[in-house]
């Protein structure tokens, strides 16, 4: 019964827009990160990306799409990478959404969600108020939780592109834990897990120029993975599916 | 020292999309929304356009752009006409939008503005959760008010089409009131206005065919426009800026 | 990883309000939302309580109560009765809360959660704009989700009386349930418990003649539970501390 | 027409809680916010109080207190003294609300409200999840706008008082001002009100140590507020009417 009636079954179809910054953190904050038996990437162990994402999403049946209100949502999120058992794989330690479905959904997937408030630029082709896909469009990104500013980013425009960046390219690294309702330490789920979307398909990606800033705050950890140079920044449309993971292992076992 | 913070000095430039309904009502009842000396039209007295708008907005420095929690709001707004001093106006009777600046600048031009809950589908370009700009492209909206659904409505795309609709056209007439601190029934401001904007773009209009159900709720008047019969329904993008209106008559004169 | 920095360890303490109409249903109704093997009661199947609760909560070091944008959540829930190996139990089939952290909390309790607007008349000391602790005393209270109202109440205070109803004051039979990521029908944790609170503390209890209206919405189903009738209504204030609960059976065993 | 449906005629009740924070500023601060002719006070200067407030509030048939969506809002605000006319006076220069109809009200007053959010601590008398009105009692409340943080405090209890302050004591003496559409400098409405409740109640005031934090935010001034020494803190209860008031000058004349 639990929260299933907020969602319908797998598959859920996604279409929306990104906003990322790519930067290096101190490689010791994304290790303490990892999951046991993960260890930190050779090449540019502390690379963080910040994406903030404008989602509308939507069951087998699409029924949602014409009751936006169950469909769109924002979300940031921040990925760290890893190498496990001889692969890279992606993993999402901090993420923050507007809906409540997004959030149990988060839940089933591995994904820590919280509620946020997410405000990100849109591109615009009529009018003044706002960038155009071309160089020099200028986008802001914010996200709060409690009443706080988490992260704020800007973006210029540079050039097309041919890839949003290299952090979130892998296949995501999740743990699926709830506690026994004993509260004696032990786990009623604790899985290692790991999913991919399908049918995905990105378009009008362009690199630019990022600025970002994170704050400390009292509920919000994002902080701990300080930016501390930027590596680059994205603007991409992307659309995918996705209907089922796969248990790595089970760390009850 | 009023409401100005929140708003810098216009021009305000628009930049959105709009996916309108438009239908007949009871003539009588856009009689009785109409300022005085204004007259029913006299082709299609009670059309009625309810439209709803989702916009990025900024003074003229577009520095919102960049912290698009201050420049981002959704707005749904009924829309009638009438003849008055041998011209044709439009005219808003009721309004709902979703954020602070959004509403004191509707006081300022006239717009009786509410906060409401506003929703609206978009179109994508990529992937499956939601409609392209194509014949059969499906969306939806609802607006709602103090946890109350107001409005809803659905389009269908048929066909590119050279206008978004006959009752929006037009130099709005406008209401400012408002009543003196004393309570006596007097006012301090009770002005007929017309405002327009410039600098309008328009692009990617489709004709759909529509449905449309408003309900009563005890806080929202907009179901004494009940829709009799849907005239036709459209999606566009649209631009606009705003600087500046036109005192038509002081009603305390 | 998943929900727990939303949430301290527990125990849980908590202080608030509550609004309560008890009622009856079609037992059939109530019926469908039992666990395998429990049973409608003898008496009063049908019984059913929707309760409106507005808290504050913390943990152990109570630091969440100087940061109440943490601490403060209202809720809506409904409650039914069976008895399942021998006793009585009470069961919650449908609940809104209106912050992240209530939400994580009740998935861990077994409560399905989802997020709503909830709104309930408080009880004043001072002037005119609310209800008096006295015959008499008007309270109203709401709960929307997705835009639309699920259900509203009014109550009239009577007199005090000894305890606030009879369906809520059983230990909770709750299943707690998560699909597997491999959306192959199985689940990873699917666990029929029970909890139940410790230090609870009830002041102020009075009865009250009450009015309910429940309405269908596309997302909610609370509906499903009809009011046939009302049996009577309560206004009280409660406290309670939660630890832990009890795994009764591990449904996939 | 204006905004009108928002609110019912004057007389309106208020029945709530407030906290309250004073504390002395650079008198130069204060002076700027005065309008003209109006003067700093002798005897501390630089006082302001820092309120928060959490109302239920109604029109003369109390219809709204059934329906608390449209009758509960909090509020939080500052509040400086000056001398003008021989008399002493409380003047409001920053506001934030959660709710539409305390914005137009504010309006209607002369209070230049913004949308905020809003939290504070409530007093409890059963269970742990809150203060106790006893000494050593403790609160806290914040205030954000556009997702940062604007201000937050923390009162301690210390034992029951005569009086919640004196900053805010005093008739209010707002300004209300609405340009003219021409966008051309001149005002369609540029008044010097003062207004007071009547009917007034207190109760179960209590003196506190306090601690206040303001921030400077991109769309938030309260910082020109700065505090740099507390006077007190205060909690009470309180309730007022209100019907009208008195226009002082028109600044048009």
């Amino acid at each position: 019964m639990a929260a299933r009636p907020l969602l319908p079954e797998p598959p859920w179809h996604y279409s929306g827009e990104m906003l990322t910054v790519e930067y290096r953190t101190d490689p010791e904050r994304v290790s303490e990160l990892l999951p046991e038996g993960a260890a930190l990437m050779e090449d540019d162990p502390g690379a963080v990306a910040l994406i903030w994402a404008d989602w509308q999403s939507a069951g087998d049946d699409l029924s949602e799409v014409l009751d936006p209100v169950r469909s769109q949502y924002k979300e940031c999120f921040a990925v760290i990478r890893c190498r496990w058992e001889g692969e890279t794989w992606s993993r999402c330690p901090f993420i923050w959404v507007d809906k409540d479905f997004a959030m149990v959904r988060g839940y089933h997937q591995g994904y820590p969600k919280k509620l946020g408030e997410i405000w990100m630029t849109r591109p615009i082709t009529v009018g003044k108020a706002g960038p155009r896909l071309e160089p020099g469009g200028r986008f802001g990104a914010t996200v709060s939780a409690a009443g706080r500013l988490v992260a704020r980013a800007t973006w210029t425009l540079d050039a097309p592109a041919d890839s949003p960046g290299f952090v979130n390219a892998h296949p995501m690294l999740h743990n699926r834990y709830w506690p026994a309702i004993e509260s004696d330490g032990s786990a009623s789920m604790d899985e290692l897990v790991t999913m991919r979307g399908y049918d995905g398909e990105v378009a009008d990606v362009w690199s630019a120029e990022a600025e970002i800033e994170i704050r400390e705050t009292p509920s919000e950890e994002l902080y701990v993975l300080e930016p501390l140079e930027v590596i680059g920044g994205y603007y991409h449309r992307v659309a995918a599916s996705w209907k089922e993971g796969t248990t790595l292992r089970n760390e009850g076992d």
